[in-house]
């Protein structure tokens, strides 16, 4: 695409504009933070000074922020991207907010031509280095269509549904991968309790029913408590507020997801917000009247 | 091995006793149901009429039988196989039982002259009829080594500890299988909710980081409600009671398996326990106000 405006140069930020870059298009990156816009710069991204000149000439634009008031600001507050693109732009938020926000928020860009897509991402910032990302989107088929070239610069999209319905497809995603991890951290309770190894344990649970990629990926880290940060527990938190706030607006029980969050933020509240979401195997070392190892020294 | 007496010529013992008769092990077995005898013969395993001609000269015995209290009676009850059978034979369990229980057991059967070991197993039907179940062990070392023939004919065995040990593995598989079903219910439900449509966001969820071997097995069954047992549910809720039992003999907090536990349990009082366990969707259908499909009729 002739001009693509993206805001928000992060850990998947980045990665994501150096796969259009590759993939021919011209970008123009945004950043508030200085040092966010020069990390891009030195992999190659042309950066903007402002938002409104990353936004000059956009055709469209992608944004990639850490939560809902963050988008609702950059698109829809005063000198925003609502503002700043021409009618017929195509907005594509990549980040991951809530879906009834994202609702709103395509419905306000449609009132001024603009078609919105809500189209966020897992995968981690391998993924996003790679360009496999799996992308959910939620949109107008039309808007899909004229997007398909850009998302699959990035990775893997897949339309869902009407606006929305990519984020409600995110929070499906996490409010499993939560479980999921709660449920290793049992696991390894209870081996623990049972005077069993828990590696040895969690080997033989990845060979049958029992087997998840979390457990795959992280169930090591957990058994001998690495808590370094892979996906930030402070994010899978934001994931799983909005969770249950879509759960309470659709009428929907999610007891198992409240409780994960329930342990998640005992884990923060324990001052560990900055690990990694595995890290609530923590949680349970507490629970279970154990002081965990020390070395979580990143949490905060 | 010469002589093995085999008890429980159930859905997983019938096709576990036909693999070591195929193996070249000389098998007699013994169930209290004469139409399960009647079933193993018409499969080609000799079948004696009492537990005691089925032990007559055995080297070893395999049990699988469905709780506790079965193996219990059969092996420490009168004219049990504690009894029955000669000093220095082995004493082979694959029911899913206590840890507990396994350990007791041992210990009455090492003061009788026998090795016993408990040696769970996880692969349903589909893996007993292989040959390829993952066999979970507990027990010495010189008893397992002298069992593996025996266990190889069956599946894959690995030894996890002294006796209990290969029970509280299975604890560890069952508890997590159950959580993995949990979120997959949760998944379906927050799509439901938002207005998608399940079966694609379980694709789409199945191709990341949310993956696993349940929501890939039962997820499509769960979202059109197809209840037809696959591993009862009743069975499960066994496996979870014995590792709640177990999480508290230990001191092992376990809330998301209690949960989870709450959450079968309402399904089996609604009537619905001889489902599979993956119809514990159901009981996610009618906290949500809606009535579940009708053609569960085979619960009860």
């Amino acid at each position: 695409m002739a001009g693509i405006g993206f805001v928000g140069l992060g850990t998947m930020g980045t990665p994501m504009a150096a796969n259009l870059v590759r993939a021919g298009h011209t970008v123009r990156g945004f950043d508030t933070l200085a040092t966010a816009r020069a990390a891009a710069a030195a992999r190659g991204i042309a950066v903007a000074p402002s938002l409104a000149e990353a936004m000059r000439g956009a055709e469209a634009a992608v944004t990639m922020l850490p939560d809902t008031p963050d988008v609702e600001a950059v698109v829809a507050g005063p000198g925003g991207l609502l503002e700043l693109l021409a009618p017929g732009a195509l907005l594509i938020d990549c980040s991951s907010i809530a879906p009834a926000a994202a609702r709103r928020l395509a419905n306000e860009a449609a009132g001024r031509g603009i078609a919105m897509l809500d189209a966020p991402v897992t995968g981690g910032p391998g993924g996003a280095e790679a360009g496999t990302l799996a992308i959910m989107v939620g949109g107008e088929i039309e808007a899909y269509a004229r997007a398909e070239p850009v998302l699959r610069a990035m990775g893997r999209p897949r339309r869902m549904g009407p606006p929305g319905a990519g984020q409600a497809t995110k929070l499906c995603n996490q409010l499993v991968v939560a479980q999921h991890l709660i449920a290793v951290a049992e696991a390894i309770g209870m081996a623990r309790g049972q005077g069993l190894d828990p590696n040895a344990v969690l080997e033989v649970l990845a060979g049958g029913a029992a087997r998840s990629w979390l457990m795959e990926t992280f169930g090591k880290r957990m058994a001998i408590d690495d808590p370094a940060p892979a996906f930030r527990m402070a994010l899978m938190l934001k994931d799983l507020r909005l969770a249950l706030e879509a759960g309470f607006e659709a009428g929907v029980p999610l007891p198992a997801t409240a409780l994960a969050s329930s342990l998640m933020l005992a884990q923060a509240a324990a001052g560990e917000g900055g690990l990694g979401h595995h890290a609530v195997i923590r949680a349970y070392e507490r629970l279970a009247g154990r002081v965990p190892a020390a070395g979580g020294g990143e949490g905060g």
